[in-house]
């Protein structure tokens, strides 16, 4: 049960986005950003730090529902967001995006452990500037939304199949604006 | 040495603000609502939460800048600041506050960590659910902002006095807007 009192039916996230829309706009413009917005690392390698990032919180609502954008974005090869989540040094993933994936491991266990020569590793198989940045900023933003979600003990549908029909939506339409279920559980709390 | 190549002269996040307006936006609209924007816990309560997080993931930037604004809201008082990240529950705060700093000590520590008691405690003294949710929020943005700033190495001025100028601007101004000198230093990266 939630920590606080929240609208039912909407689980993860979303159901604290409707509690505090003022939040709420920030934090879905951010994802936006990161995530959703072109830019040179592709959508999938974006969806797999978050979802790799949430694995290693141990957030399940944030790493399905990123897992299941990842894979919209690779054609549905759940099988590789899997293992990316299990050992992504051996996962069949570039070089470069293994090397991205480490840096958003050290990030995930504390800003301190990004070492020279993990951002080093990353320069040698082509990573910009912006990409490290954005590698970082993707693994201390869900840093930040694991703990929010499971900090207030939100809810979450236990079959991964729920979290496919919207990942199809997200993986289209982005995070941008706040969509229609969340405003009427909004609306209905004013 | 930073990890990537930042403006010079702007120590902490507002390099990595001139380094990426895109998400320099949200990251600044989020601080602004959560510690700035009129509600039932007072500024300095706030900037207590966020201090305190950030000394417990050992950020010098953020525990010193934001232990500065939350000085400005209490008078000055920076003995009261070093306490609270020493030993808060014998700090002189109210016992509210403290059950709050109890959650967001869980909260750094994972999100998981938060049980039923530590909410009923809260509750107990008088806590709503957005001041709650609020705390939670705090916490783990700030674990997200402490891991952007340490991840990506960026420079911290050592000496503390420096942080009171630009803290008595924060505290009466707030996040919002891009300050004048991160705006230039956007202008000359384009």
């Amino acid at each position: 049960m939630p920590h606080i009192q929240l609208s039912e039916g909407l689980p993860g996230i979303r159901g604290l986005f409707a509690f505090r829309p003022e939040t709420a706009k920030p934090l879905c413009e951010l994802a936006e950003v990161l995530l959703h917005t072109p830019g040179t690392l592709s959508l999938a390698e974006r969806e797999l730090i978050a979802t790799y990032v949430s694995s290693e919180n141990d957030c399940y609502y944030c790493q399905t529902a990123h897992g299941a954008i990842a894979a919209c974005h690779l054609e549905g090869n759940e099988k590789l967001v899997l293992n990316v989540k299990r050992d992504f040094e051996h996962a069949a993933v570039s070089e470069k995006l293994k090397s991205l994936l480490a840096i958003a491991g050290k990030v995930q266990r504390g800003g301190k452990n990004v070492q020279a020569g993990d951002v080093e590793r990353a320069r040698r198989q082509g990573a910009t500037d912006q990409e490290i940045h954005d590698t970082v900023l993707i693994a201390a933003a869900f840093c930040m939304y694991n703990r929010y979600v499971d900090g207030l003990a939100t809810w979450a549908p236990p079959d991964p199949a729920s979290y496919r029909e919207r990942a199809a939506k997200v993986a289209r339409d982005g995070y941008q604006g706040i969509p229609a279920d969340v405003q009427a559980a909004q609306a209905g709390r004013t």
